[in-house]
């Protein structure tokens, strides 16, 4: 059979793909592991993220590449799509969806993905930004801000969609990576706000009263990293942190964060809060011990104070078995604070 | 170990994963872009579908194949499974779901996927086919046909699901492309039609009332090409074609098309409607120029109107830059239209 | 550009992708042909369960190995993942998502799959396990049970979310399969059992009143094997099952199976079901022909009686043609029953 009308038509929207076959990587982990919180039975969960991913680069030439990054997020407990609150399936690429190109000037990308301080800060937490409750990253190291207020219900907190996301190249040490959002409007639940539950301050389905925006500089200097950050979501709530570490000896990695929030713009009483998170990372042969502890402070209500060991073991340089065991007391009035443990053990693999 | 009973159980419904390994090709295309309409706030979307494609041949010897595609369909600017209207996710393989055999027959496959109609029509389409509203395809180039209106809600317009698909062997320059689908529900919502509300033409998840099929027959001669196409859905809504194409110079294509669509089964007023497009393609080194102008006259409502302009910058074979400006004039009434202008800038990936 | 902190952040998730590259495994299987019942109209369907799936394992020294397993489960002829009663969509990963180590010990896995019973019993189905009416596994093979009633809506029912699984080697010709999960909940909806609707037995989204567990042994000897399995679900529905299978020629398979069924912890009447199935496998040259003849006997409700011939027509090792006919005698009343006649002809490819 000769190439046919149709068949050009089915291969035109194929065009490359013998070239691109080489390029298209697939990659992902897998975590799973049995937890046990003082205030529920024994259940079989996740401690990191788990993803199935597909990406690429193409050389362009004269120091030009394109590049993509398609990846999937799932809980292999039950085999969906990664959940949010309430068993909510979130998007099938809840990693994150990119396009875009790389080059002397840095990288330029389009899509769906981590702010730019959502994924710096991960570097300066001491469970390198699992969103396990034995890791500060998701309730402390950001202060209880959100970067997506106004999205789909349950969806990720951390990140921009319709976003530009630019990193630039890293020029004496330092790097700034920032990332702006259209103002579209993404089937978000109404926020009340300053507002009434009859007159919401952001309504149904509200698109961003001004451009979310994030921004983080980075400065490296042998064994000490630094990071400033500022972000504003949809709804004008701001933060701004600053985080560092040092390697103080080549096993010893220290850390320590601050992060100040402000919802003045939705809230009347009580918009600061602020948290600091401090840690350490120590190496010893095919095992690291993780420990950390950190306060959150919003105004109006106890303070939070979290302290977490961890350990992982590695069995190779793709999978390791990990130990958690953290004490977490909330606030939930101004005098009353809730404590909660929780234990881990469990594997990740990485392939 | 060897091999135990469970691990024959498991092995079993995977037999032939080694040979088979070679044989499967993952592609896709990852397209964002930069939209401003005249009635919209700035967005990031897309201009072309976004595909992560699983596809493979296998050789059974005598000119026979085996062959099977499955391809998703994303949002790159949410991350989600693409959406239909209200933000409805479409099925997961949205591109297509088919498996089948080829040899010196032709092919025939199983499955869902385009129907011949709008598979061939694309390449008579000044912008090949793309969704963007700068396109002619989706609403012009089909005149406002739907291939599947007892679909599931949201879902495309433009595909038959339970489908037998035939594509002939080009012989002489001609082929022959034949889809014909069952009439099995698939959960769709109702349609009023000839009925009421209280008692529909066709119910909630209602059957077809007659096989849908569509066909298409395409002549090739150097550098003319020409369509001609039928088909009809499962409401019994009836649609033909015409479109050729000819290489005015090896650099120069130019393209018309027109389209007839009779609605006459559940409309009592205006089951007419009928749309022209004209368009060219021109090549100018790694650019290319896509021009096109049409018109929609239904029955009773003011003509549409739309002239599109689009320019694609490769920067290889797989990635290209394009801006596209749109005007597009719709009817509302008999006498009243509405005015939209539509501006992209973006990059198209393909892997 | 050097590697920046963020460019670290990005990768440190994903260590070790290059040298897992060659390790991940894409296969699947894309089964679709004509369907016809007596009570319905002809459709186009599966025979066989569809999938896409990813898998791999990573060699970690001393004869331990690192595997995981992702299967994606879909409709080929609506291109939706795989969907249960009422069209609802079940788990992206419906197939399996596991991940454990394998080594002298046997192999330990955690996550969401099949039961030790549910995937041991196919090998003694005379239409090796496939979810067709033509086949006895579904309904038949298992005596109307289910591994999982508290699961989400419209879920498989032979699976076990939030899971350990464990596979013995095999020792003399035996092997041991057990499967243990938590008692968390799962979404799932009330179950009324012995309560009323107003307090039913096991409210929405209720937790296990016992730990869900299944086991599987299995002795192999020349040309014969037998299983013997025990499960019991969430509502403590317990099941018991003998099989066993001969080689009588090395073309001719004789299989039998008994299982039983007792749900008195959720039913005042009629708790007991039993079932038994027998069957025989012929290969001729790259055919094969599958019968098999069975019976369920709830208390209380007439038996369902059902014999089933199939024929599978192999193109090569992944592609074979199928031809079933079935008739299936099921009770609705304590005297009356229903007659399905069921035909389907199709192909199976696996990739």
């Amino acid at each position: 059979m000769k190439k046919s009308l149709l068949a050009l038509a089915i291969l035109g929207s194929l065009a490359g793909v013998a070239q691109a076959q080489s390029s298209v990587q697939i990659y992902g982990t897998v975590d799973a592991g049995f937890i046990k919180r003082t205030d529920q039975s024994m259940a079989i969960g996740k401690r990191a993220n788990n993803t199935l991913g597909f990406k690429g680069t193409e050389d362009l030439g004269n120091g030009l590449k394109a590049l993509f990054q398609l990846e999937i997020r799932y809980e292999p407990d039950t085999g969906t799509i990664e959940q949010g609150a309430g068993g909510i399936q979130r998007p099938l690429f809840q990693g994150q969806s990119r396009v875009g190109l790389q080059g002397g000037f840095g990288m330029v990308r389009l899509g769906r993905g981590l702010t730019a301080f959502q994924e710096t800060s991960t570097q300066f937490e001491p469970f390198h930004g699992v969103p396990s409750p034995a890791g500060f990253q998701t309730d402390l190291t950001v202060a209880g801000y959100t970067s997506d207020p106004l999205g789909m219900i349950a969806n990720s907190t951390n990140r921009f969609s319709n976003a530009l996301f630019y990193n630039s190249p890293e020029i004496g040490g330092f790097q700034i990576n920032t990332t702006v959002a259209t103002k579209e409007s993404n089937q978000g639940v109404a926020i009340i706000g300053r507002g009434t539950a009859a007159a919401p301050q952001y309504g149904p389905s509200a698109a961003a009263s001004a451009n979310p925006y994030s921004v983080s500089a980075t400065y490296k200097n042998g064994p000490v990293a630094m990071m400033l950050a500022a972000e504003r979501n949809a709804v004008e709530s701001e933060l701004w942190s600053i985080a560092g570490s040092v390697m103080a000896t080549p096993a010893l990695k220290l850390m320590a964060s601050y992060t100040a929030q402000d919802q003045e713009h939705t809230r009347l009483l009580n918009p600061e809060t602020d948290s600091w998170v401090v840690g350490a990372n120590y190496t010893m042969g095919p095992g690291k011990v993780l420990i950390g502890y950190g306060q959150k402070t919003p105004d109006g209500i106890a303070k939070t104070k979290q302290f977490s060991i961890g350990y992982e073991y590695s069995l190779s340089k793709r999978t390791y078995l990990y130990f958690d065991a953290s004490n977490k007391k909330s606030g939930i009035t101004a005098t009353n604070t809730i404590n909660i443990k929780h234990y881990a053990v469990g594997v990740n693999h990485a392939f």
